[in-house]
């Protein structure tokens, strides 16, 4: 490819709008323009991107066994009906009338459609197990989408579904397709992990979230040192804590006049935070909860809500603290409260001898307290705070903070959609059997816009050569003036294509200044420079993107490094 | 590939709904299912045929020097207010709103987005010109989608636009597309004709119509023997008739009591069809227009509609024609009218001597009739008639009829766009100036239905090789009894890859008559058996889908074949 005959189109200024570096970059390289508020064309470039990512995706599925097809993207009402989801699923399913006022939506994902059309094809057990794939534009429409091609609302998705007679099978598919998803994205060249996800809204019985690590990522992940176990913050838990000591200390009643917080009351008495414990009051489905956790802790909201008797539940006001233990917030504790309360202890602090607690009295809080002599054992000890970074993980190595972009699921459904929409198989014995289903997404466009956060630096995009538009950026110094050297370059690139490698030619006439930058900023792995001065000494300037010197060599060492 | 694998689904019933021999036998292969009126899912059947198509698509609008990117299908109300478009498109139109009750269409062509992406990426001569195109899914809400995928609302299309600073420079590349278009259409088999179009309601300069020849096309085509010119029927001319011979005869009345067709009145008479002359009244913009044609020809509608004076017209109601003839219908004639009249005369009928037309009094007609002596010349001459089979064509050759389905479009589309979305680009003198135009669509999806329209017979579907779905199927009979049969099977399958030759293996096990029949009705171009038998003498028996005998091959014959 000549770029003088592609369309690059990049620019200096940096996108007002733009807050991600990837969404920025995206546009100063003119990979993407907006249309419209969540909907964005992709330029030559970008698409060249997004297509190296949807084939080896396309490969990985296929090599797994997935089987390929398309479904329409605008899909009945009726068939949502079926589920409940018509309903249900809320703002971001675009709603759609036709010209006869027949309703449909714009599919944002496709459990429905598959499943109407696995109840059209499918009516045997020697069917399955079958899983069916497509690659195909998904739109939901996000009440503020933003961060570019990371939260539109039109996207490239790949969607999955597989379907089974048992239980069993449909685990031994689910781990084939997080092995496929490890391939896919170690293919990609992206730094990933697989996480346990809580599976929300979707339903279903076991899910996993793939993520791709970057600072900039919306979600927190903790991960093991000494294994794959990897969680959203939201769900990850640490070992449980080893037995609580003997009581040393007596209870004692210590001033802290202005000390409100763990920290400052440690400072105060000279002790180490993590002999202080935070009591939080809440107010949930079966009256008020006093909540406690280590004093370097945090109460973890999704855990807290799974606890008996916590559920729904919403922090509690100052009137019904002042109602239940007698003094105002920064004082709080477990011990002496006015009426009776639910103490939900974390499985650290149940774990704690002679530790510090508010006094329920303003201005006081309690030193040396000891479960069951001080106070009675909590109502409920459980794991509700969230992981920090240091915790001893469950299989023994130290757990680790990171963030990530969400870019991969995997779940197993169960018989949500084929037991809702009447979808059956008969099994070996001719009896009606309701398939089970998984599904397996991959954010084919939101993929690449995750690459960049993890891969870029001052000058640009940093492409893991996978994704890059092109492998090798081959620039001519004064093309129009020196035919000898647009010949040569021309050659160059013949024979790197002939070798599978693939390059583009800047015969844009460009001086080398912005022609480089232009190749850094797109982020061109292996940049070339063929100039008639380096023809003379029969060599060729090479320069990787990810850094390290420019270095002049002949052809043959050329090729060997570019292959390599 | 093994068959095993992939998910086929055959019927053998005929579905009620379909018409269309391509929309029966794609539903009888499981190429599509129905998901809703005019939405349709490929299966992984239909999908690889889809793909193929599309990746000779590609390859020659990329051969071509086109650029590809990809649009929003969702596209903003405003940009189509525009150019007018949002009220003027029609009911295909599929409007939407989002949940801000921001109003929306899924794309049903692209020529604003286009404009309003070149507008933000196009400002100097030096950009120009740049063709850009994309394969993608596109939406008409058609009133009565019928024919499956011939005329669904949900397709795939193929939209190239290109941007020129001279209408030369537009008119070279119209040029270098409908090459590109004629390169497509001969690698993927087809028969087809490139059509001199009626550019219509898209408006422009020139166009050209690519159609696929079958006979159940919805387009009657014109074309000749001596050149490659066609047109559709509604523009297709003839030759202009040679001169007027002299005046022979005498006019006289003659009695046809109940002669009221041309037919009638020329058996009557004894004398050639092409003799008389048949007159229809029409109602147009200027008053009352008599038409005239051969007796043997039909009235164009279309340029008729373009004679000046007579613009929108109507046929005439009986009481307009009694009052402005005298007579009732069956008995019209251009001599001695009550009222003044318009004549428009088709070429033919001006260039005729002692010619037959009807008296305008019932049970009479006139024959000798000349012009300028018995009535006068004609107000206007034009030609106003339809092309029959037999015409001399303008070139010297012969005018034959065909009929065709229209699978690509290529227009000039001049500056209506660019114009009216304000979008100019800096000339070579510094100069805004409002780029030229062209667009050019294929339709991808309908291509395939259109391939079977023409490729058929009894049995099935009988793909061009570059269409197939696999270009061999290796029939495996009885691969469980017999493994060293399935291993060879597996081998030739391998050998066949490696020669880049797109081969399934058909190890479901199923009989050889069902076997055989699933390999006819999905058109699959080669069929090799492999069996036991056949192992043991060391052939393989080989049959070409488009007939013959079945051949005992060895190896090497065999793969001759197949590779040529």
């Amino acid at each position: 490819m000549r770029l003088s005959r592609f369309h690059l189109h990049t620019t200096k200024e940096t996108p007002a709008d733009a807050e991600l570096v990837s969404h920025k970059l995206m546009l100063r390289a003119g990979m993407i323009r907006k249309l419209a508020a969540g909907l964005y064309t992709w330029t030559p470039l970008g698409l060249r991107v997004l297509r190296k990512v949807e084939a080896v995706v396309r490969e990985e599925m296929d090599r797994a066994g997935a089987v390929e097809l398309q479904l329409p993207t605008i899909q009945p009402r009726e068939l949502w009906e079926e589920t409940g989801r018509w309903g249900k699923f809320g703002g971001q399913l675009l709603k759609i009338k036709d010209r006869k006022e027949a309703e449909y939506c714009f599919s944002p994902t496709a459990e429905e459609a598959i499943t109407d059309f696995a109840r059209q094809e499918l009516s045997s057990y020697k069917q399955l197990p079958v899983n069916f794939y497509q690659i195909h534009t998904k739109f939901r429409d996000e009440i503020r989408p933003r961060f570019g091609v990371m939260r539109a609302r039109e996207f490239l998705m790949k969607d999955a579904y597989s379907f089974h007679v048992s239980d069993e099978d449909l685990a031994r598919e689910y781990e084939n397709m997080k092995a496929a998803y490890i391939r896919i994205f170690t293919r990609l060249g992206l730094e990933f992990r697989a996480v346990q996800a809580d599976s929300g809204a979707i339903g279903g019985d076991a899910s996993q979230e793939f993520h791709v690590l970057a600072d900039s990522g919306e979600d927190a992940l903790a991960f093991s040192t000494a294994s794959d176990y990897a969680a959203n913050v939201e769900t990850a838990q640490a070992a449980a804590p080893g037995p609580r000591p003997a009581a040393a200390e007596e209870m004692r009643k210590v001033e802290t006049p202005v000390q409100k917080t763990c920290e400052d009351v440690a400072a105060l008495l000279g002790i180490p935070l993590q002999r202080t414990v935070k009591s939080v009051a809440f107010f949930g489905e079966q009256g008020f909860v006093l909540a406690l956790v280590r004093g370097d802790h945090s109460v973890n909201e999704i855990k807290l809500a799974k606890v008996d008797g916590v559920g729904e539940y919403r922090p509690a006001t100052e009137a019904e603290i002042l109602e239940h233990l007698g003094s105002e917030p920064g004082f709080l504790g477990p011990v002496g409260a006015k009426k009776a309360i639910r103490v939900v202890a974390d499985r650290e602090v149940a774990a704690m001898a002679d530790f510090v607690v508010g006094a329920n009295e303003p201005g006081f809080h309690l030193a040396g307290v000891n479960w069951g002599r001080d106070l009675p054992e909590a109502d409920v000890v459980a794991d509700i705070r969230n992981v920090v970074a240091g915790d001893r993980a469950a299989d023994g190595g130290e757990i680790r903070l990171a963030r990530g972009i969400e870019v991969g699921h995997v779940f197993q459904l169960g018989r949500k959609y084929s037991q809702a929409m009447g979808f059956t198989v008969l099994d070996e014995n001719g009896k009606a059997v309701v398939p089970a289903m998984g599904c397996y997404g991959i954010g084919v466009s939101r993929i690449v816009a995750a690459a960049i956060e993890q891969n870029h630096d001052e000058a640009g995009i940093v492409w893991p050569v996978p994704m890059a538009p092109w492998a090798v950026a081959i620039c001519v110094i004064n093309p129009k003036k020196d035919p000898q050297v647009d010949e040569a370059a021309e050659s160059l690139l013949q024979e790197l294509k002939a070798a599978g490698i693939d390059a583009v030619l800047d015969d844009r006439g460009l001086r080398p200044g912005p022609m480089f930058a232009d190749m850094e900023l797109i982020g061109i792995p292996h940049r070339v420079v063929v100039s008639a001065r380096g023809l003379e000494a029969g060599t060729y300037e090479y320069r990787a993107r990810r850094g390290g010197e420019a270095e002049a060599l002949d052809r043959a060492q050329l090729l060997q490094r570019l292959a390599g």
